[in-house]
C-alpha cells in the first residue's frame, strides 16, 4: 500500500476530526477510496471509537435516478437519518470511478432527491466532519494527468503541516477582520469590495481537506468594476471559459465568457442573489500549484482568489441568498490585493512572506 | 453484467425479503459482492424501498483486531444500532477476498467482540433478512473449482423456483411432523432418532438463499446407534475427515476421525451439550451437487442428511444448550431414510419424486 494513505488517515484521525474514545464514526465512499476507508477504519479503532463504511457506489445513485417513479423521491431514508444522527464523526471520501455519472440525469430529479434528503445533510453538518479526496483515475483524468501524477499532486496538497499552515492563514483573517475594504488589482481586473462587519473564516484541514483558503462573504451591494477569471469554471458539468463580470453597486451590470456563455448569462439571472457576490476566498496552500477541475482543490490553489455569485456564508455573517453559489478563480500574478489601501499580497506573495 | 446478478437480486428482493414502498433497507458485503449489491439496491429503490449499502472490508476486520486495545472490544457501536434497528430488511452479501482472513486472529477476541455486537444480530434477526453468496474467487477456491465453473455451481443453487422448492420440502415436512423416529442407515451408519413433539422447519429461500433442507431437532436423550461422515467438515478453520460417532441415550459414547480427531474430541467435549444432537437436517437442493467447504452450501446438499452436535433450533421446540452448533454432512447414496418404519428416501430419492 502507498504509505501516504495512511498518513492521510491520521491527518483525518488525529487532526481534522480528531477521533476519541466511545466516538460513533461514519466513513462514506463511492466507487474509489476502500484503502483509505479501512486506514481510518483501524486508525479509529485503534483510538476505542466503532468506525462504520457506508459505500454509495455511483452506478447504484445513476440507477436509482433511472428506474425510481418520481413519487418514490419523495422517499425518506429513516434508517440513514437515524445513522447519521447517532454519529459523532462523519469522514466523506470523494473517488467516483467517474466524475460525469449524473451526465444524463434529469436535474430536477437530483434537486428533489436533495431536498428530501436535506435533513440527512443538515445533520452530517451538525457533526465533527471531514470531505476529502482520494486519487482515482477519473479525477486524475480531469486533471489530464497520469494516475501516477495525480497521487502525487493530491498528497502534495493534503500531507501539509496544517498546524503551521493554519498559524499563516491566521494571519491572513486578522488582515481582513480588522480591514473595510479589499481590492484586487490585475489583467483586466480593478475591483472594490468592502468586507467591514464580516469575519474571514480560515479552511484549515478540519473540514475540507485539503483546506488552504481564508474567506469571506463581501457587503452585497459594494462590488464595484470589474474583473477577469483566466481559470476555467465549471456548472453543470459544462466549462465556461475567460469569464469576465462587470459591477456596479454589487450587482452584474455586464458580463461576458469566450466559451458556454449562454450558460454563464442563465445563471446569473437564476435568482435575486445570483447576480452578486457570496464569496471572496483567498488560496494558501502552496500543495496545489494547478487547476484540475476540482473546487476541492482549484478554490485552495496559492496565489489566486475566488469570488462565488449567489449564497454567502452565515458563518462570514454573510446575508446574501441564492439557490446556486458558482467559484470562479483568478491567478493574481501579476496582480495584487490590497486592504485599505495597502497591498497585502504583490504577484502571489503576501507581504509578510 | 452477468445477467444471473440481476436473476439473482430479483429473488432476494421480490421472493425472500418481499421488499415494498416504505421500505428500509440495509445491504451488507465485505469484499466482493458490489454488482449484487447494487442491483438489490436499484431493484429496493424501483419499488419506492430506502436503500443503504454497509461495507466491512474483510481487513478493516482483521485490521481491527489486530489494533484495537483489549478494552476497547466492549466498546458498543450505537450508532450501527440505530441504523440495524430503523431498517424493516437486511440483505447480506458474502464475498471475502480471502475466507481466512482471521486465521491468525485471537478466537477469544472474536467472542468477545460477538458478546458485545450481540445486540445487533439478535436486532438483525427481527427484521425480514436474507443471508447470501456472491461468487467470489475465494469461495471457488475453497470449492476447488475456477471462477467461471463456481459461477456456474452458485446460480444453479441460487437461481430456482423456490415456490416449487418449498413445495416440494412441505411433503417431506409432513412427514416428519407426524413421525415418531428417523431411521438413517448407510455406510457404516444405523442411527436411530425420537422427533415426536419437534417441528420441521422448511428452508424455503427466504432466510438462508439458497435454500434447501428440511431440519429439525431430535430428542437430545434418543440418539442410539453409529453414524459415519463421509463429507469432510470444518471446525476453526481446520478440517475434520472421516467422522464417525457412536451414540448411547443421546450421548456420544465413541467418536474417532481420520484426519484432526483430536480437534473432534475437543469439540465433543466442550460442554454437556456438545455430546448431544442439536439437528438432523435433510438436504433437498439439487442444483448442489458437490462439497465446497462452505456450510451455506453443503448442508443443502441434495441426497444429503447433516447432524450437528450442540446447541437445537427454537423454531423446531429444541431444547438442547451448547455454545457450539457443528454440521456434519453424509451421502445417503447408498443408503436409506426412514420415519416410523417407512423408508422415506432410498439413494438419494424420495419415495413420492
Amino acid at each position: 500500500m502507498d504509505p501516504r494513505i495512511e498518513k492521510h488517515a491520521r491527518i483525518i484521525v488525529d487532526y481534522s476530526t480528531k477521533v476519541r474514545e466511545g466516538d460513533n464514526l461514519l466513513i462514506t465512499y463511492s466507487d474509489f477510496g476502500k484503502p483509505l476507508a479501512i486506514e481510518v477504519y483501524k486508525l479509529a479503532a485503534s483510538k476505542g471509537a466503532s468506525p462504520l463504511i457506508i459505500t454509495t457506489p455511483t452506478e447504484a445513485v445513476r440507477g436509482y435516478f433511472e428506474v425510481t417513479p418520481e413519487r418514490f423521491l419523495e422517499v425518506f431514508p429513516q434508517h440513514y437519518y437515524e445513522l447519521v444522527k447517532a454519529s459523532d464523526v462523519v469522514v466523506s471520501i470523494r473517488g467516483e470511478e467517474t466524475t460525469r455519472y449524473l451526465s444524463t440525469t434529469e436535474p430536477e430529479k437530483i434537486s428533489q432527491r436533495s431536498r428530501t434528503t436535506k435533513p440527512i445533510s443538515d445533520e452530517y453538518l451538525e457533526k465533527r466532519w471531514c470531505l476529502t479526496q482520494y486519487p482515482s483515475p477519473s479525477y486524475a483524468q480531469e486533471a489530464e494527468m497520469s494516475l501516477h501524477e495525480y497521487e502525487d499532486f493530491t498528497y502534495s496538497a493534503v500531507l501539509r503541516n496544517w498546524e503551521q499552515e493554519a498559524h499563516a492563514m491566521k494571519r491572513l483573517k486578522d488582515v481582513l477582520d480588522a480591514g473595510k475594504e479589499v481590492r484586487i488589482v490585475g489583467e483586466r481586473t480593478d475591483l472594490s469590495l468592502a468586507i467591514e462587519g464580516r469575519v474571514a473564516v480560515i479552511s484549515d484541514g478540519t473540514q475540507n481537506l485539503p483546506g488552504g483558503e481564508v474567506y469571506t462573504s463581501p457587503l452585497e451591494d459594494s462590488a464595484q468594476g470589474e474583473v477577469y477569471f483566466d481559470v476555467p469554471s465549471v456548472a453543470y458539468g459544462k466549462e465556461v471559459r475567460d469569464i469576465w463580470l462587470r459591477f456596479e453597486d454589487g450587482e452584474i451590470a455586464d458580463s461576458s465568457a469566450g466559451k458556454n456563455e449562454d450558460l454563464l448569462k442563465t445563471m446569473i439571472e437564476t435568482d435575486s442573489g445570483s447576480k452578486r457576490l457570496g464569496e471572496l476566498g483567498i488560496g494558501t496552500n502552496r500543495g496545489i500549484d494547478r487547476y484540475t477541475r476540482n473546487i476541492l482543490f482549484d478554490e485552495k490553489m496559492a496565489e489566486t482568489i475566488h469570488l462565488a455569485i449567489g449564497r454567502a456564508f452565515k458563518n462570514c455573517k454573510g446575508v446574501n441568498e441564492s439557490s446556486i453559489h458558482w467559484d470562479m478563480i483568478k491567478r493574481l500574478v501579476p496582480g495584487e490585493i490590497r486592504v485599505d489601501g495597502h497591498v497585502i499580497q504583490k504577484d502571489g506573495r503576501f507581504t509578510w512572506e
